[in-house]
This record gives structure tokens, sequence and C-alpha cells, in this order.
């Protein structure tokens, strides 16, 4: 079910029958020479609008929080990006309204990996406003990166062994073209693997990274490929979700997700 | 053309003949028992997207901003809403990115009455900035909402003689019809059409409005005249479009959008 | 009564039979070579204490809101303008004040049209915190411009058929003459009527708006017109706050304050 | 010169002999059974007015900042008050604005001592602006509370021997009452000096202050011995105004005005 | 007992006793030529666990807070500075988390003069919280400067009856030394007595005091002399500690802290 | 070198050499029923303060940072915690306050989980100040969790092959121990192990994890553990550090520093 193309006594039957919905959410940056500036939000939006049409009864999909936590590539035209506070505050009106209709559990699906802190940071701002009153949040948020999914990002590297890198991806470019066949871009650029680095504000990322690629070789990418990504993602996504709705809260009975923190996490 | 479908060598290239932008804006909330959940940033969006179909070269149109200043609509669910704050934030964060890379004229086509508002003050915040620190700003905002394109409204008060309304309106559900014929829905209501009253906070809303629609009967839409609002909305869209592009600044010429104060005005 | 000027008995007494309280709020900023800087905010608060003076029983004023959303005027000496943002919080915080003792409408005469869509957004800053939290505001928002008021804009436009405008207007400087007798100022001016353009930031401003006047020609003022329209303003006023302290809380019967979107509103 | 009663080509003559402004700063709040809800900023209005009047080319008056930091009096009906984050919020556009037109000495008269700290932290929150972008900010600020002013307090003290208190005290009752002689007020009160205590949420407050007095016997209160007072602190404040003036940037002499931090202090 | 070092079920045992704790507060900012740069903090530190050395179960230390309100001496390295707006919303977080766990007497032992505003302020913004929700806040909150405890600052001035000052002086440096002997600096510097003045930015700061010493002579401290300061310190804060413990609410008998203004306040 | 036992002219004098600067920064919170509350401020500080005795010439450690992001733990006696929002805004005035001095490479040691993405979303925003002002930010920041120091991990698993877990683990725990050997605590608890599962708000989290440990064996701590790890630590710190240092900005170069974002990221 896609809650944009839904009446509101519609979602008010389904939450009759789940008090689930996912969020794509990504960001509209630059991805390189071929790349599309909406790469990051296409992808989960994508993955989730065929999950839909797979199974439309067993997933509820709310509209695309497109654009996110993008200072770094403000130096390159199209690049739309929010502050983290911006984005934390926009997030947490998002997760309050959701809430406030019945849904208890709010799975964002991540496009973009320059999102993942803010987001976290999101949701903890969102419990300690509950935990400073003393009371029960009422729902639970969780957000996935789409090529986190299972099998996902084993399949990336097994598509692209070399040449995968991390920011304009053959992978994530080739959702898109799975996704828009019509917007399929080519472009020279050199060299054929970009340099990899770390990540700091808009003027120092374009200096170490002239054309937006971080390590990767996004000609690699292919719809064929694409496809088999997203259809892979779909079947995650479906059992993520699946699994996240029968999670009972707060049980003696431990949870499966303990993403919160990275493994090995001491402290 | 369209940014998010774009890449940033390719914006870089428009930015080289023309400095304006279109954003589609609107808002993610119940639209009466018939309307879609997106109506209000659908209907935007769907005029705008014409608009690039009808002429490529002639407009930039940039990823949607789907969720707005819905606080009344709450108590329905489905709805999700920004505070004006926060909505004031992201919009800015919006305009400051779009600028940062050389654009002067953001054009926020908007499909929801209850964002004008807060989009007015979201600017005046951005012009604010600029006036504390003495310096010119270096780009303009206007806000346009697709109704007002010209003569949308009157064709949709001949459309519609009776039963038109301000929320969940015929035409606007027209509209949607006409761009997603695959989810046109229907539904009993009563009375025929909506009482009207003031807007306040959710609960309030919820008890003057029963089944969410205001002053409006939207069974009378159909995606014929949807069309027929788009075809006009287009034209007044790329006619709109032009002349702010071609406005130049603080020139000693009156310009031509006195549309910030609604006349007439005093003080 | 005037607030300021009783007891906190005296205001308990008066809210055991009223629940209004009438707030002038408008703005500090230049009005043109004649005009003063405090015009937007004196405007109001004549009006508001002349209707006291005729009727004391009948109305409760609070202290005046001086300063508002000015920042395009921000270029001219003696203005002092809020930004948007802090302009909410404040009138957020005199809200929830007022409300605090039990008034349940707030009227806010306003005298600035720059102040309008901020003061709205205000409001739903103030609704939504209701919103969010699943209860009723206890309380409802309404601003009205003086020129607004029954009947007043059409005698401005029968005593000014020239040279009305929108800024520095000689309805507004007619209104301060009449209140303050001693501080009527003259200059010369050219053109005699000013041009007229768009609202952005403080140097666009001045750049097109040399002497500070839009669209005006405030040397037709006269303290005669000025009492002429405060006259007319009056009833206006007694009558609106007659009206909405009879307001009864989201009854099935329609309000008769639609006024948060300006007809013709679609979305 | 009372600013808001100038046009702005008067303002810019103003700033061409002299670069100071006083704000008369105070808050709308409870004094007690006789006291008025305007006390606080009635009393450095009609001082800094009173002054304005001896000495209107010496000495320029602003638009009076009517509402402070007042929560603890929220239990008294009548009471306005901005939370100390709003206070700092609007503080700050307002010294921002007047320093913008050239204003290099900004005097704030308060009459409320709950604003103090508020005040202080605001001054500091703009000079912190400055230090942080390492330039100079351009502008210097100085609170002075009315009865601070020179020989006040000990004639307040002479006047009030017994019963003077700290809160709808008998010499800002007198200072009122001097000024606005038709709105004195009487009542019947026990016990003739109200208690003392500290100073916390609304609820505590009301509950050791019952009728709003701190240790203050305001019936000792004669319209006669505000005049007084009003004339000690017309003295006063002419004499600081033009001693601030005088005041050079950053000497190496020791400047006069070490009120920041209340000696002895250490640390 | 120091809390860093407890369990949280020691806290908990604690909480069944005793509902107070001392938080010491300072700053992280220079101390002229000889003094360290952690004075500010360590200063209410050393005092603070002396007492507990001396009375482990007669009072529970936090941890330290250890940067504050230090703009104006951002121009000398190692200062550490939070805004005012920072430093309020860092201070409602500890005092609501501390209240959280039962804590109801909040006692802030402060080390820097320059943090006493905007402490100030954040308690009225905890307070304003409950006044405008109308509900008791359910803790008091409490700040002393360690030089305002009984007795100290009259010594103080014997040990230095010339040269104390008001930043970097002698006894603060004194107390560090006792604190830290093997940090004990030493230099030239001219004049012997530095210069007097307002604090205001810090480049303005910089240029008033060019060693960061403000009318005072650092080279007069001796550990012995901090010694003698910490012992009677230690005396003060026990006994101001016990009797913050056994103030009761809002009783009708007056309390002793009426700190927070001032006197002679009126207003 | 330790910041707050300096003075300014030798922090001054350290700038000439080196531009580097270490904050730990932790939590103050529960870690289970015997592990101290502010064990994720002592860890970093104790190995950043052992690293300073055995290279004092090679590192500068400046105050600790001792209160995070722990909003999960409120609900156990003692913790005290910012809200993500606070968090950053204090994070980002330290930063900016080092970087004023001069300081270009800012190290923060972390020593608690729950603090990593707000520190990420801090320096973010930092950076983001930056990039819409299309500056350079002139410094670098970076954090790296004390267990995440070369080899550290991997001992601590040989250390503790079971019942490490992620909180209130037997390694911080063991650093604690042999930082401050007078306080080491003992407890029964059981299970052994604790349960392990998601972390959400304050009572859920309480609910889930009844005694505080997450998935550990706090009691198989020693001292001499500890010193084990805090060596293999400060080996790895210095390493750091020094190659921090030597990072050149923005050059060609590939950058040793890929950690903001986890590897494999895509998107």
């Amino acid at each position: 079910m896609l809650l944009h193309l839904s009446t509101w006594p519609e979602i008010e039957a389904w939450l009759a029958h789940s008090k689930t919905v996912v969020i794509p959410i990504g960001s509209n940056e630059q991805h390189g020479p071929t790349g599309l500036l909406g790469t990051d939000w296409l992808c989960p939006e994508i993955i989730a609008h065929e999950a839909h049409r797979q199974a439309p009864g067993d997933i509820l999909i709310g509209p695309t929080f497109n654009v996110g936590m993008a200072q770094h590539h403000l130096d390159f035209p199209g690049t739309i990006a929010l502050r983290p506070s911006t984005f934390m505050l926009a997030i947490g009106d998002w997760a309050r309204s959701l809430a406030h209709h019945g849904f208890e559990k709010l799975f964002f699906l991540n496009g973009h990996g320059g999102n993942v802190s803010t987001i976290d940071a999101a949701f903890s701002e969102l419990y300690a406003e509950a935990s400073y009153a003393s009371r029960q949040r009422g729902f639970a948020c969780k957000q996935r990166n789409w090529w986190d999914l299972a099998g996902v990002s084993k399949l990336a590297y097994q598509q692209f062994p070399a040449g995968h890198g991390s920011h304009a991806t053959p992978s994530e470019i080739a959702v898109t073209q799975w996704g828009y066949p019509d917007s399929i871009k080519s472009a020279n650029y050199a060299p054929q693997i970009a340099p990899s680095g770390p990540i700091r504000e808009a003027k120092d990322f374009r200096a170490r990274f002239a054309d937006g690629r971080m390590g990767s070789d996004p000609g690699l990418a292919t719809p064929e490929k694409g496809g088999e990504l997203v259809k892979l993602a779909v079947q995650g996504l479906l059992a993520e979700v699946k699994a996240f709705s029968a999670e009972t809260p707060a049980s003696a009975a431990q949870a499966a997700d303990g993403a919160v923190y990275p493994s090995p996490a001491v402290g």
C-alpha cells in the first residue's frame, strides 16, 4: 500500500491490522559524472515501491523523505542539503505525526550513508523526549540501509569486485538504471577508480574528489545488475519489516535488533 | 529538466543559461473520504512535471517538498506534518543549498493553502539573514499556488459552481485523478457539501469537519476536468517562470510581483 | 479596561465574565519621509485605546506588541525588527501566558501587513503543540488588520482615491496625526506617488523605494481623516470582539471566521 | 527625542551627532493587590520620557520593551512572560537592529529585577557572536535598573524605612502613581508587610506570596514621593547616558563601568 | 560521596536519605600569565572534593561542569566557551536528569563570576517550563560562588588587601596551588596590579587586559593561603548544603535564600 | 601537556609547534551493579592522562567532556544525559573555541558507544556551517572510541572470551579499576551474562536490562587486565594522534581516515 495514494479511511483500516510503516529516506546530492542527483532517495523508493508491487497487502510505504545530510556535496551543483539539526527536527515531526495515528514501528529504509548518524541521533532525540518525561515512547524506530538488507552487499561485491567504492557506486547507479531506464547517463572520467578519503566540509570534499566519486567506477553499472540487486533487496525488506512488526515491546526475550551499536562496542 | 534525474554536470550546464529552479511544494495530509493523502504535493508535482514534458528546455524542476504545515489534519490517519518552525528551517536549507549553486530565482509551486503563511515567513527569515548582515541576499524567492496561476481558479469555479469549497476540493482531486487514474477512489459521504469554519488545532478541526472535507463536494471531480486544469496551470506556470526569470534585481522599474502583501494592504 | 493599568485582582474579576483579550500588535519601522517610526504599532494602539475609552466595560486591551517583522526596512534608521522565528517564539509566550490565566479568545489587532504571515505561522505553531499532544488547545487566536475592520478600507480608498499605496499610506499616517497631533511631520518628496514592487531583503528594498514609501502619497493625510478612520475602526473592532467572544468552540454550526485561508483557496 | 514619534530622516540626523539610544525595558506582571500590571515597564518609560521632556536634545528614547522574564508571576492573572531563551533572542534582534543603523551605545533602562540576569546573558550572547567570529562587536550594551541610578535607592529607603521590600515596593508604585494619577488603586491586605523568600516556579511563588507582594507595604506610596524619585532618576539617567556616550572603546584608560560583575567577584 | 565513583545502586541508596546533590561548575578559561586554564572549575571541584573527604556521608558531589560562559576570554589560547544559550540548554539537561532520579535540591557550587547570570537564567528557564504548564517543578536550584560562602571573601581580602582584583585573583590561584602543588607557575608581568574595566567581546577584552588579569596581582598567591581558603569554604559549603537540604518547599515560613535578586532590588 | 593545568602562554607556545588537541569525551551513566557512573568518561581520561604521563611533549589533553548521550540510561539513578541536540551544540562550541586559537586537528577520544552518532552529527553540523558559507572550515574533527585503538578490542576479547557484552563490559570496568583502585565495587547479580537487545527510551531499556548490564559479565574485570588495556590504548592513541597531526588538508593523496562511513557503505 502506498500511503500517499491512499485515503485516510484506508490508512485507518490498515492500522486495524498493522502498526508498521516504511519511509524511504535518502538525499538529493551529486553522484559523480553519471549518477543521478536523486540516486540516494530513488534507490530506497524504487526498492520499497517494488516491494509494494509484489506484496501490496504486506507493506505500507509512506512518502519519500528525499533530502538529507549532504553538506559535503554542496560544491557540486544540484545538491540540496539539510543541516543535521534541521534534519533531526524534520525526522522528529514525521515520526511524531505517524505515531500520532497509532503507528508503533517506524522503519526508515535509507539510501545514503551520510544520513546514518543523523537519523540515529534523531531517533535518540525522540526517545529522549519520553525518557526525560518518565513515560514510554509508544513507538520504535529502525533504520536500515538498503545495501545492508540480507545478501545485498555481498551481491554488490560479487557484481563489482573492483571499483565499488563508497559514493557514486556502480551498485546504486545500477538500481537507478533499472528504475529509470530512460535516464541512463554516460561520461568520460578519470582515473577509472576514484580516490578515497575522509569526509569533511564541501570545499575539502571537492578538493579531494574532483568529479564527486569516492573510490568507485560507476561505469560498471548495468540495469540488469540493478534489477538483481532490487530483487534481493525487496526480499530482505519484506522479511525485515515482517520481523520488526512481530517484535513485542521490551519483552524479557532478547530482541533481534542490536544495530544501534556496531559490534564490537564497549562502553 | 528534472533535477533529480540529472547529473551535477547537467545542472552546471543549465546554470550557464538560467538561474531559475522550480520546487513543487505541498503537504501530505487527509483529503476527505476520497482524496489521496498526497493530493497537495501530487498536484504541483503533476503540473510541474507536465510542464517539463511540454517544454523540457524551458524549466528546471527540483525534487518535490512533500510534507508541510498540516498540524490541523493530524487527527486523520496518514497526515504527516511539520511544525511551522521546522518547516521554515527546512525551506531555508533547501533555498540556501540552491542559492549556493548560483540559482537566483527560487520558484515554489505550492499545493497547500495551509503552507502559504509559513512559506512566506520562511522567505522573510532568509531575507532577514541578509538584511541584518547588511548584504544582498543574492536570490529572490517566490511562491505561487497552482490554483492562482492565470485562469485556473476561474476555470475551477466554472467546472464546479457549487461545492468547490476550500479543502478536498473537486478541482484538486480532479488533478490527481488525471495524474493517477489507477488511484481514483469513491465513497459515500454526507452532507453533500461539507461545512466551513475556522482552522485551529487538530481536535477542533476534526470536531468541525467530521470526514475532513471543508465546504467541498469532491465527488464532482473527473479526470477530464483535472486534465483541463492541468493544461491551463502548465501554461500559467511556464509564463510565470519566464517572467520571474526575466526580472532584474531592484531596478528602478517597477517589478511585477507584488504578491507578498495581498492588496489592499495598508501598513 | 487597560490591562497594564489594572491590578491582578481586577483582571481576575474580568475573567469572571469575559475570556477575551485584545493585543494591539504592529511594528517599529520607517514610514517614509513624514511617517512616524511607531506608525504600525501606534495605529492599533490608538484604535484599541479609543475603543476602551468609548466602551471600557466591553473590551480588555493588553500591552502593545510594538516590534514585529520588519527586516526589509532595516536599511532605514530607526527600524527595529524581529526575525520571523523570534517573533513567533515571542507571540507564543504572550499567548501561553494569557491562556494560562483562562483567556480563551486572543484577538490581535494588527497594524503591519508584513506581520500577517508570521503571526499566522505563530498561531499554527501554538495549535501544533496541542495537535501533536492529542489535546485541545483551550484557546483560539485571531488576527485582524485594522484596515480590514468593517468599512475601513473602503473609507480609506474614498478618502484617498489616488496615492494610497501599501506602505506609508495616507490612511495610517492620518490615524497617527489624529492620535499624536503634536507629532505631525512634513517633507518634500518625489515622485508624488512612490513606486511599487516586491518586498525582499533590506538592500533590495532601499534600492527600490528610495525614501521608504510604497505606492503612496502620505502628504494627503489629515488628522480629520484619521479621526474618521478611527471612528469606523472602533465600531468594527467592538463588533468583531463581541462576535469572537460569542463564538463557541468547535460546534457543528459553521463558524464565521474563515480568514486563515484567503479565498479562493483550494488545497 | 522619542524614536517612535520621529521619522527615519530625523533618526539619521540624530546619528550624525550621537550614537546612543535608551531603551526602557521591564515586565508586565502582577504587582500585588494595588500595583499596576504594567508597573515594571511603566516606571522606566515614565523616567525616560520625563528625561526627554526635560532635555529633548540630549537623549533618544526608543520604544519600550514591555514584556520580560516574569515566569514566577504567572499564577497571578494579567502577567505576560517570556521564557529567558525567547527574551534573549528578542533583545538580540532589537540590539542588532539598532546597531545596524550605527548606534554604538545601547542603554537599557530596566524596571524589573527579574530581568537582570537574562538581559546580561543576552548581552553575552551578542558579544559571543563577535568573539567566535574574531571580530569587534561594534557596539556596547549596558543595563541599569532605575533604582540603581545615583541616589535613587537611598532616597527610597529614606521615604520608606520599613516595608520597602523587593516586589510591589512602595517606591515603584509611587512612580506609577505620579505618572498615572488616574490609575491609583487601593486595597486591604494583610499582613501589612509581606513575607520574603526565594523565587522559583509560579506555583511555589503563589504559595509563598499569597497576594503577590514580597516584603513590601505598597500602601505607603504617594504620587509626591513618586515625583521625588522620578526627579532624581532623571538626573541620574541623563548623567549616565552622557558618561556612557563619552566612553571610548577599549582604551588603555580604565573604563568606569564594571557593573557586569557585582563586586567582590573572584573567578 | 562522589557520584562518578559510585554505582547506580549506591546512588539509589543515597536518595533514600537525601535529595541533595552538589555540582561543581566553572569555566575553562585564561587566568593571566600564571593562572591555570582550569582555575574556575578546579576551585569548586577542589573545595567540593575536600568537603567529601572530610564528611563523605554528608555530601554527594556530582561530576564537574567544567566549561561555561567565557566568550570574553576567547582571544587567549586555551579558553573553551559555551554560548549562553548552549550553556542554558546543558544546565537544563543536567538538572532534568538529576531531578528525574528524585533529587529535589540541586546545589551548583560556582567558580566563575561570568557564569552567574547565565546559570540564573538557566534556572528561570527550568522553572518557566513548570510555570507555563501549571505544575510544580519538583526541585529547587541554587547557585553559590565559592567565594561567597561564609567568611571566604572576607578572608581573601585580609590575605590580599591590595591586588585582589576580579579575575586571575590571588585567592583563586592560591586555591589551585593548594590543590595542584605540582602545577604552580610563575611569570614576570606588569603592571603589578592589572587594570579594571567593563567586560564585552573578546577583542575588546584583550585590548583592555593585555595579559588577561583584571585588577589583580596573582603573584601574591601561596598554597598555604589557598589551604586556608579551602578550609573555610568547606565549612561554608557543608553548612549551606545542610540548610538547603532542610528547607521545606513553599512553606509559610520565610526561606533563607533570597539570593536570586541582589539587594536592594525594587521591581 | 594537560590544557587545564597549563597557562594561556603555555598553550600559545604549544600552538607554535602543534595544532592538535585531544578531548576525552564520554558519558556519566549507570554501568550495571558494579560499574562506576563515571566509567565512560573516566576510561578515555585515564588513557589520555596516561599517554600524557608517558609522552608529555607529544600530546595535549584538554578537559574531559564528561556528560553525553545517555537518555536510555535515565531510569537508573546517577545518570546525567544531554539530549542529542544539546550535545551537538556543546560540542560545536568546544570545537569553535579550540579552532579559534588555531587548533586544526580536534581529536575526540570517546568512551561511550551511545555518543558516536551524535558526535558524528555534531561534526557534520560544524562542517555544514562552512559548506553553506562557501569557505574552508579550517579544522578537521576526528573521533575514536578507545576500544577501537589498534589492538585494544582484540585484547579485550582475548581477556574476556565470554561475557564481554556491550555495556558495563569487563574491559571498561577493568580500566577504571586500574585507574581508581580504591573504588572497586562488587555485587551479586544474575544472570551471569546479561541479555542483549535494542536500545530505545529509558523505560524500555530498564524493562529489558534490569540491572543495567547489556550482554556482559563485569565480574571478570581485574585491575591488571585494565592495565594491559590501558597500555595498548596509550600506544594506539599516541600513534593515531601523530598520524592525524601529520595529515595535510585535502591533498590529492588519499587520506588514511575513512572512518566516518563504516565500510562497506554505498550511497
